[in-house]
């Protein structure tokens, strides 16, 4: 009792068991939430890696172009972090407060990088279909029709992993604060949580 | 007493005085958050709407482009849902659950679409200045050298936004789930709050 208290009064870090305790059900969850965008991501990275088109009019590959090579890293960054933290999830552990703010920290920033990612792809993928006339810039998806395609599969698959990242840090989010003070500004010294048990 | 606990372990939407009565800081903070994209967006807003060149080799406005376009709309929003925001938090309320529940998902939402918006016309700028040589996009900021360098103050601006909004959900996820349960998952049934008054 004691020590969940001094946790939310002070701040510090020490262990919280009756949450980790109870949290069995969305601990599966959120594993199951980080181990999802490996797959997708490595799926959204080679679907990316392996386009390419050559045809009578020249050829075409995702390294031609940089939004689509930021695609490619941001998934494989996103691709290593979730394998790490589901790895890290699967295990039951205490969730101190130093561990909470890194997991909503890097889930934040992960989740800022991969929908950046998404929306520039959509952005250069819509140009390759429309193109801009004002701009000369031709459509190009007449031609490299099989490309565009394959781009916007790719595309699709890291806005399933937007879904799963805009969960996660949901949950990481919710983890920490409703355990931990905010770093600056709020008071909340001289509240304690007392556990009936039930 | 009794109505902190019931807040907590129930859900129901009760005011909490305890940290409406503390947390005048960070309302202070908050609204300055919430005023400064208000007069951050009509900035964005206006540069880019008045963002025109004509030269000897023709004429160029912000319209004709989708991306710039979808940053005039989202700046637009986000200048409306920021005034209506700072206006209510500037008046001291009790933070209900459905309150806070609003805040919280309207600010997510608000944060990943000016960071959509930003990250499109960054892509879209960046094809303005580089071009793309495999599928014949011709630099355009040669020739359109103003017109690119006020569609890039306007994305900065936008920018300075998407910094706002970041700490905004911040600040309203931590007032959300500091008080109230995870919709789903988490059990927090049997904690009390005892508030010691210090």
């Amino acid at each position: 009792m004691a020590e969940k208290n001094s946790n939310l009064a002070t701040g510090t870090s020490g262990p919280c068991q009756e949450e980790d305790g109870n949290s069995g059900g969305i601990r599966t969850v959120e594993m199951l939430l980080r181990l999802f965008p490996v797959g997708l991501c490595v799926a959204a990275l080679v679907v990316m890696i392996k386009d390419s088109e050559t045809n009578d009019y020249g050829s075409l590959s995702y390294s031609n172009f940089t939004g689509f090579r930021f695609l490619v890293h941001a998934n494989g960054v996103l691709a290593g972090y979730s394998l790490v933290t589901a790895a890290f999830t699967a295990v039951p552990r205490p969730m101190t407060m130093p561990r909470a703010w890194t997991f909503f920290l890097l889930d934040q920033v992960s989740t800022y990088l991969i929908l950046a990612a998404g929306a520039v792809t959509t952005e250069l993928t819509f140009l390759a279909y429309k193109g801009d006339v004002t701009v000369t810039w031709s459509e190009a998806c007449g031609t490299y029709g099989h490309f565009c395609k394959q781009a916007t599969a790719s595309i699709i698959i890291t806005f399933l992993v937007v879904i799963c990242y805009i969960l996660l840090s949901l949950i990481s989010s919710y983890r920490l604060f409703s355990k931990y003070d905010a770093p600056v500004g709020y008071r909340n010294k001289g509240i304690e949580i007392v556990d009936f048990g039930n």
